[in-house]
């Protein structure tokens, strides 16, 4: 079965996020006062060929293990669906 | 009101996504060989003060479309909640 997994990369919460510091001091310059706590991360995206759902999202858990996040600064977040 | 902006901003369809292949190739190196069409875009959230949830939406819709994504090549999607 094919699946397409979408996942969120973000910088961990404590941790300083300079670009999205930048962004947020930005807002302002386009008239958008309204804005605070801007944070910026990855969005990426997959197709994956696995057995069912939970082993799909394996693949893609081991991807950000393995690969795309560094766990140390950053948290990931995870969706699985059908496709 | 408080709204949370959630903003995913990805590389379009047909356009060349340089870093999302050359993180497709890296699959197979961590033994993923079964994942395919990696595509790499960026995550954004924000906060802000807003009436409703559409003058929020409205409000991250401006962000993207003036500072946050290049429109002739990205694409964006958001999703507003009330904090």
């Amino acid at each position: 079965m094919k699946f397409f997994a979408e996942i969120e990369i973000m910088p961990k919460k404590g941790l300083l996020d300079p670009q999205g510091k930048a962004v947020t001091h930005s807002m302002s310059s386009i008239g958008l006062t309204q804005v605070s706590e801007v944070r910026v991360g990855k969005f990426m995206t997959m197709e994956m060929e696995a057995s069912d759902e939970a082993a799909a999202y394996v693949a893609a858990e081991t991807a950000c293990k393995k690969l795309l996040a560094n766990l140390i600064m950053e948290s990931y977040h995870i969706r699985v669906k059908a496709l």
